[in-house]
């Protein structure tokens, strides 16, 4: 999954269990939706008909997206499809800067190894998975037990329904649902504006409020090589949005820590997000430097620049939560609290009392081993499709052998089929940029662990960082996909390979396996242990009252259109106009608008509705989600959150913290005034 | 004169010549006060009477302040005065982390060579300096003998009064005004609050609002020993500000560029600011690494490092500016308007017609040289304490011998007083911080010029720039006062010198005066007669209307206290509160408060107004200015201008370009509640 533009999140307050039903907060399960609370706040009742209509129409593209016609038209950020957008661009054909639009049908581009998937059911699956693991010890086996239940559930559905099946595991660990999608595997791109326009403020204004972006894309499923017959489909609503309006917001939010114990957020602010902050800082700083070459890198760095700033910025907003006294002596108090309720009851203390003393020792004995965990196995291929590309193919190899429950995650018989199709996309390779990213990576490397540390010393081989990556790079011929198929197709091929990726791939691996094993065994086993006492003690105290935390998998959040008094005492309006996207258009990057803009200026009612925002509790990953009304009608796309909204994937407030939200009115006077895109408008209904 | 903090401006409209006596622009001189437009828009009479007592309570002081006892009391921002809290701080006691108070007069300490004025008198002398230079060519002629009148006249009324004489180049040369200055040469620092409560938000709010800074700081004159008898001083108001209000800001503006044409601009843009920037950022890079490594070095580089940041800050807000296509539009059109008027009549045509396409040849005649000009002899010295006295020590020698007319600038004898006075105060030196600023600006220098510059090569003498820097700063003494001036006294001493920094200047010295003669005779002499050309045909068209570019002389802004809407549409309340403080205060720096306002916190009415903002025009030089109502009471002190403002310095507008103030509300209730400074308060008759 790529990364993801902005997080916004739920509503708890700062007081443990208190008022969480008067907020809007929550990434509810479709099957767990708080119908009554929203009946009661806001006197709608929401309908299971509505619920199945969000759920059939709603799409996990990268990150969220819905269907929006009866012929797969589907709508999503530009942010999410930005990487399709780039991979289709040349040099001949800039899309990302000037935007894409088909004339028909013909012209749909089809995106290389994206696909899609439309969410079919949900089954509780808990007995298998937990039944029979509750007597093992130690720790790592239990784990691996649970992993191999896993593996087999999913087979299983899949081999019986020829979906996509994939067991989630929810409040982590106390609950297994079996989700079964739909798959599509080709999409083509159908409409894309400007980035100038979709990302109109870059940098500077991401994750910040008010904003002027309009960051959508149209793709299209399709099916046996022509358009997707898609009839649960979301309408355009007439209306478009206003201040008070509630709202639903079906998406995939990809990660949260609500539920997180002090001692991990600990860990978070004091040893893991400082490491991937200097990461991305230095990354960027490659990125920038690359760019400012010549106007060809800048084509070709555009989205992976983006990328990186993007998560810069959403770790900047995470570590200053992190570092905020207020917020962390909040979360203090709850953990004291939740822990005396634990302490009172003989039984629970017994259960669950040691849970939060067992996850703050896993961390701090695995506290040494996290940067070379995270730069050799976690996140070593950041930034470069060819080590990527090389790290897959020598696994692939090598996993496919063992039976399906022994394979690493990614190479499970349910990820097969996705993991292929991205792997084996003929995808645009630049050999310079890979070789600045790759020389980057060597150097962060040397500078965190040190030159005496033997995975470095094996991948520079006594050469300069530049010198190593030019190696690796120049001689690797993955750019090509026959190449790429033919290595996956034998551990043998791969292992007498001279190709430098393959082969810097293979310097690392037998490391980042054992760093990996060490993680599962020594922390994840530990975390998903007690972590899940942890969640079944809050249940035992709460109630189905609590949302899991996020999955990335189909949740429903809801919220109110409504501006804010932001931290400095501002008057932040609800929603942005045409007018002020004018006025903060300077004619400077990333404040300058496409020609096409400027000449349709004087034919734009400068009033409506641009941007706005809401309550409405999303996350990375819910980028794309359909903004819906109460009608089930769309009323805008879900894009970002706000600045103050990032360090909500600790502890929900809606004082100030918004998601960011295009808004329906303002696409339809852009696609009409700006863009003239007639065949759009008629299909999505706005123009006859 | 040292950084000043914000840089705020004056009301033109980006129309030439339209509403500016509609606006609240204008930084105008004391004898030329725009009574009728005031008195028309505001309904208020501002007497003679009202402006002469500003004049005499107004204070010279590295930026600007206000006399607000009899005893003397001198009122200025805390980021005026830090230079003299950082000397005056050890590491036993850190006055700049915990703040100061005396206790009694006995206490008040010392600001090494640290000097105040206040204004006496203003005469007209432009017939003394212009009057026989009409018919002098070339223009470097025209310029020498203009100096050696200046020269001349100040000596005269120097030996005359006794008093501190300058002539003040008004309207880029259009006309002279001689201006008397009393001269306190001992000022004592009285009070200063921590500088985590006077710069809260750091680098990060300044130049922002709304805003939290109570950025003030109390000092005292000295006559004799004694605290000076000061009858024209400036009364506390009781009702402080409210929303609404007009107010008048008297201070010392000291550079803006209204009257710059479309070639300096573009120059500016394209040329000089980048390079600024760029040496701004990377010594700032250097500074924070220096911090970075321990306590005592964070203690030892704070003020340094603010000044850089708050320069850099600034300049990044011009750079804005000017690479604004609508502001420089705006400018474009004014200034064809303007030839075009000049152009349609034959005689201003013949006389001022050339000045436009004269001052932009000078331009880019001097664009190759201004690099080293800029490096080698403007701001060689940024930020270095060491390397200005070896400058002014090798210089001061060497002028000295001259005739006063023919010496440089800062030289002259009516510059001298001062500048022994700054040269010859024990200041604390540190060695390690002014190794890694010497060693920045060598290898600064080296990648801006090259390796193969004869400079560079003379400084580096084949070493490193580190290795090079440790070798001038660890043999040099100047650190000692007596031997400062042992060489001073004699250009022997100083050409026979083992001196590892008196070499360093030394080494530079005779490249840096010939690009000082360059500048001025290429490019000074140019601009001196051709913006005044330019000046004379705009007062032609113009008339009294105008005010000239600032000059770090006494000026009278005014405006109203007045909240705005921001450029993201955003409403921006007048004055924040110390409510609004707390709330933004997160425990992490630059947001932590000291333990004694968390202390206070309960005491505190927080609805007290804090900062607040007005449409005055104010920059650079202007911190420290009083903010007086129309009874000429205290209710505020000027210290920054929000980013909007930034700006300003080419060309007014006050939609949304704000000056930022401290309440004399908000400081009054700080020094009750917080710092119970009752003998403070008494002497200003807050209480009793």
């Amino acid at each position: 999954m790529r990364p993801i533009r902005w997080a916004a999140f739920a509503a708890v307050s700062f007081a443990l269990f208190a008022c969480s039903l008067t907020a809007d907060d929550g990434i509810w399960l479709l099957n767990k939706f708080p119908k009554q609370a929203v009946e009661k706040k806001y006197g709608v009742e929401v309908t299971d008909d509505l619920l199945n209509r969000l759920q059939l129409a709603s799409v996990r593209v990268l990150a969220s997206g819905s269907i929006v016609s009866p012929s797969g038209l589907l709508f999503t950020n530009h942010h999410v499809a930005s990487e399709c957008v780039q991979q289709l661009s040349s040099k001949e054909h800039d899309y990302m800067r000037d935007g894409f639009q088909s004339a028909s049908e013909a012209d749909e581009k089809r995106c290389p190894g994206l696909d899609a998937e439309v969410l079919l059911s949900i089954d509780d699956v808990t007995p298998q998975i937990a039944g029979n693991i509750a007597a093992k010890v130690p720790a790592s086996e239990v784990n691996a037990t649970r992993k191999a239940n896993i593996a087999r559930v999913e087979k299983e559905c899949m081999g019986r329904t020829g979906n996509r099946c994939q067991v989630v595991t929810l409040y982590s660990g106390g609950q297994y649902h079996l989700y079964r999608y739909k798959r599509y595997d080709d999409v083509r791109l159908v409409f894309a504006p400007e980035f100038a326009a979709a990302a109109f403020g870059g940098d500077i204004d991401n994750f910040t409020y008010p904003r002027y972006c309009l960051d959508i894309t149209f793709l299209r499923l399709y099916e046996n090589g022509k358009p997707a017959q898609t009839p649960d489909y979301l309408r355009w609503s007439k209306e478009g949005v206003k201040e008070g309006d509630l709202v639903f917001v079906p998406g995939n939010p990809a990660s949260t820590g609500r539920l997180d114990t002090l001692a991990q957020l600990e860990f978070f602010r004091d040893t893991s997000y400082p490491l991937i902050h200097a990461r991305l800082g230095s990354l960027i700083e490659t990125l920038k430097t690359y760019s400012a070459e010549n106007a060809e890198n800048k084509r070709v760095a555009a989205d992976n620049l983006s990328s990186q700033q993007n998560s810069y910025k959403a770790y900047t907003g995470f570590l200053s939560g992190l570092r905020d006294v207020q917020l962390m002596s909040a979360k203090a108090a709850e953990e004291k609290r939740l822990r005396e309720a634990v302490n009172a009851d003989p039984s629970m203390r017994e259960s669950f009392g040691p849970a939060w003393d067992l996850i703050a020792s896993a961390y701090k004995s695995f506290r040494s081993d996290y940067a070379p965990y995270w730069l050799i196995e976690s996140q070593a291929t950041r930034g470069s499709e060819l080590f990527r590309i090389a790290r897959h193919v020598v696994r692939l190899a090598e996993e496919r052998k063992k039976p399906n429950s022994a394979r690493l995650k990614d190479y499970r018989d349910s990820e097969l089929q996705g993991l292929e199709a991205t792997l084996f996309a003929a995808v645009p390779v630049s050999p310079s940029m890979e070789t600045a990213v790759i020389a980057n990576y060597l150097e962060f490397l040397r500078t965190t662990l040190g030159a005496n540390d033997p995975t470095v010393r094996a991948v520079l081989a006594g050469k300069s960082p530049k010198e190593a990556a030019r190696g690796y790079v120049s001689t690797s011929r993955l750019a090509n996909v026959a190449e790429r198929k033919r290595l996956a197709a034998s551990v043998n091929a791969v292992r007498n390979s001279k190709d430098g990726m393959i082969r810097l791939a293979l310097l690392i691996d037998s490391r980042a396996r054992a760093l990996r094993k060490a993680y599962d065994d020594r922390l994840e086993a530990v975390l998903t242990e007690n972590v899940s006492k942890i969640a079944q003690a809050r249940f035992r105290i709460r109630g189905e009252a609590d949302y899991p935390d996020a999955t990335f998998t189909l949740r429903i959040s809801y919220g109110k259109v409504a501006g804010y008094k932001d931290e400095r005492g501002r008057d932040i309006p609800y929603a942005t106009d045409f007018a002020g996207l004018f006025n903060r258009a300077k004619g400077v990057e990333p404040f300058q608008l496409p020609a096409r803009w400027l000449g349709a200026r004087s034919s734009l009612n400068l009033k409506t509705p641009f941007d706005f925002v809401t309550t409405a509790d999303t996350h990375g990953g819910n980028s794309g989600s359909p903004t819906v009304n109460t009608k089930g009608e769309i009323v805008g796309i879900l894009f970002d959150g706000n600045i103050e909204s990032l360090p909500n994937r600790f502890i929900y407030t809606d004082e100030t913290s918004r998601s960011v939200h295009v808004s329906a009115q303002g696409i339809a006077e852009a696609l009409q005034k700006v863009y003239r895109a007639n065949r759009l408008l008629k299909e999505l209904g706005i123009e006859q």
